[in-house]
C-alpha cells in the first residue's frame, strides 16, 4: 500500500465528519461554539521508547489515542476532533496499519471523537502523533495553576496500574491491570463534572510524584501527600510490600487518572461527584504553603517522614 | 539539557501568548472569533527523509514552520498558532537546538504565528513535527474541491526551485534558489487575498503535476495546462534545456507556490491581485470537464502532445 491508499482504504472511512472534507484539503476546517474555548493539546509516542517495538496495532492505537485524551480530560474539556499523524516504518505492514485503523475507529466512537485529518510519512523509527481538539466552558476550563494553600488533593481511580501492566505486558503475562496499560481510559467524563469545581488538575502520565510537582509550580504552591492513603489495585498492594515498591508505584506514570485539587468549601460536592460518575476518587492530601521556596508534591510515610524516591517520574532524556 | 530545561530554556520564551499557558497545562486554550472557522493542519518532517540528516537546525526550523504554514496559505487562512512536537535524537544536541528554537522564534514573529504548545520527546531518528492553526472567514476558507469546467489555472512564484535549491544543498552550492529549498516561503498573503476569488486552491508541495491532480480529484474535473507557460527563474530555465529537465522540475514539489483555479469571470481580478501582493502570478492553463472518467492534470507540450512523465510527484512510500 502507498500513502495515498493507507489514507484512502484505513483512514477515509474514519473521517466522515465534514471538519475532515474527505481528508481531501490542506487542512481540517472546524467551528467553536460561542461561549467555549477550543482546547488543543498533541501527544507523540515513539517506538522502542513510548511502546515496544513489536507492540501490535491495537495496542498503540490505543495508548496514542488514550494518552492524547486525557490530556484534554485534566482539562475539564470535551473532545471534538483529532489530526493522527502517523511515522510509518518499515515494521508498520498492512496487517499492522489494519488493526491500528480498526482500534482507533473504535476509539474515535468509543469516545465520541471525530477524525479531522492529519499527515502520513516515512520514518524509519516508526511514531505516531496525535493532535486533540476540544471546547471548553470559557469560564470553567481547568488549569494547573488554581491550587491554594489549604484545598484538598485527590486522585481517581488506583494509581500504580500502568506500570504493572508494562510489566506483565513485557513479561506476556496476561493480567487485569494490564488493561491499564494497554488500553488507557481517559477520564474524560469525570474532567468534564470537575471544571468549575477543581482548583487544579492533571493526568497522571510521568508519575503520581512528577506530575503532583507540575501542579505545584505552576500554582506556586506545595503539598503534603499521605503516601498510604494513595489508592492501588490488588495487584498494587501485593506489588508494593516494602516503601521502595510503594515508591516505584508513585513515580512510574502511565496511569492517566486524574489528581485533582479542591477548594476547601466544595469538598462536600466530591462524594456526589464520584458517585455520578461512577469513578472512585480518593483524599491523598492537602495543598499547603510552598515549602523554602520550593514548589513539590512531599510524600510522607505513615510516621510523616518524606519518603525516599529514586526519582519523582519518567523523564524522556 | 533534559526535556524540562529544552522547554523552559529554549522554547518557553517564544511561548508568550494567553493560550500557551506559559506552557504549564496539558493543553493550549484559544478562541475563534464569532464568523471564523478554526483551520489546523499538520506537517511532519523527519530526518534523513524529508531533510538531510546533517541538516542544521536553521534549515530544520525554517522548513518545518514555512512548510507547515503553507498549507494554510493554501486555504487562506490567517495562522493564529501553533503546536511544536519534536522527537529529539542522539544527534539533536544543544547547539543544534538552540539554533533550532532561534530560527523557530523568527518564524513565528515573521509569519505572525503564536507559539501554544506540544509535545518533546525522544526519538531514536529525529522528527517534527508542526500542528498549525489559523482562521478564516466563514463564507470565504478555500478548498480543492470547487474548480468547475472553463475556470483558469494559475501559480503563483516560480516552479522547480525547490528541486534546484536541494540539489545544490546536496552539493554544497551556494545559490540563489536555494533559498526555496531551505527556508521555503508560505505565500499567506497571496491565500489570504485569493479567499473569496479562487475556486480551488493548493500549495505545492508533492510536485506541480501530483499536486494539481489533487485538485482534479477533489474537484471531479481535468485539466488541460500549458507546460510551456509554467514560470521557471533563471536557473530553472538553464536547467530545463530538455522535455525530460522540464518535465523533473515540474513533477518534483518543495516549491510551496499556490496552484490555483478561478472563474472566467473574476480573471480580470487577477493582475490587481498580482500587484497589490507583490507576488508573480501566471496563467497556465483551463480547467474542463474530466477526460474519460479521469481526473488527471494533463502537462502538454508545445505541439499540445501530453508530456511524458517519469512520475508526477514525491511519494512518501
Amino acid at each position: 500500500m502507498d500513502e495515498f491508499d493507507i489514507i484512502s482504504r484505513l483512514f477515509g472511512p474514519l473521517a466522515s465528519h465534514d471538519a475532515a472534507r474527505s481528508l481531501a484539503d490542506d487542512a481540517a476546517v472546524f467551528d467553536v461554539p460561542a461561549g467555549y474555548h477550543g482546547v488543543v493539546s498533541t501527544d507523540a509516542l515513539v517506538s522502542g521508547v513510548h511502546f515496544p517495538a513489536d507492540a501490535s496495532g491495537d495496542i498503540v492505537a490505543q495508548r496514542a489515542l488514550g494518552c492524547a485524551l486525557s490530556d484534554l480530560a485534566a482539562m475539564g474539556a470535551t473532545p471534538a476532533g483529532c489530526l493522527l499523524t502517523l511515522g510509518i516504518g518499515p515494521s508498520w505492514d498492512e496487517p499492522f496499519l489494519t488493526q491500528f485503523s480498526h482500534s482507533f475507529g473504535a476509539g474515535l466512537t468509543a469516545f465520541k471523537v471525530a477524525l479531522w485529518g492529519g499527515d502520513t510519512v516515512y520514518a524509519p523509527t516508526p511514531f505516531v502523533s496525535i493532535c486533540v481538539h476540544g471546547v471548553g466552558e470559557a469560564a470553567k476550563v481547568i488549569s494547573r495553576a488554581g491550587a491554594r494553600s489549604g484545598d484538598a488533593v485527590f486522585v481517581s481511580g488506583v494509581i500504580g496500574d500502568g506500570y504493572l501492566g508494562l510489566k506483565d505486558y513485557q513479561n506476556q503475562e496476561t493480567s487485569a491491570d494490564m488493561t491499564a496499560y494497554i488500553s488507557p481510559q481517559p477520564q474524560l467524563e469525570l474532567g468534564q463534572v470537575l471544571a468549575g469545581v477543581a482548583s487544579a488538575c492533571i493526568d497522571i502520565s510521568d508519575g503520581l510524584a512528577a506530575d503532583l510537582d507540575h501542579i505545584c509550580h505552576a500554582s506556586g504552591v506545595s503539598m503534603h501527600i499521605d503516601a498510604a492513603a494513595v489508592p492501588l489495585s490488588a495487584a498494587g498492594h501485593a506489588f508494593a510490600n516494602n516503601q521502595t515498591a510503594l515508591a516505584t508505584l508513585l513515580t512510574s506514570g502511565d496511569d492517566y487518572q486524574l489528581a485533582f485539587c479542591v477548594p476547601p468549601n466544595d469538598v462536600v460536592r466530591v462524594d456526589a461527584i464520584a458517585r455520578d460518575t461512577g469513578v472512585r476518587i480518593t483524599r491523598i492530601g492537602t495543598v499547603i504553603a510552598p515549602v523554602s521556596g520550593g514548589f513539590t508534591a512531599h510524600l510522607l510515610d505513615d510516621a510523616g517522614d518524606e519518603m525516599t524516591l529514586a526519582n519523582r517520574g519518567y523523564r524522556h532524556f
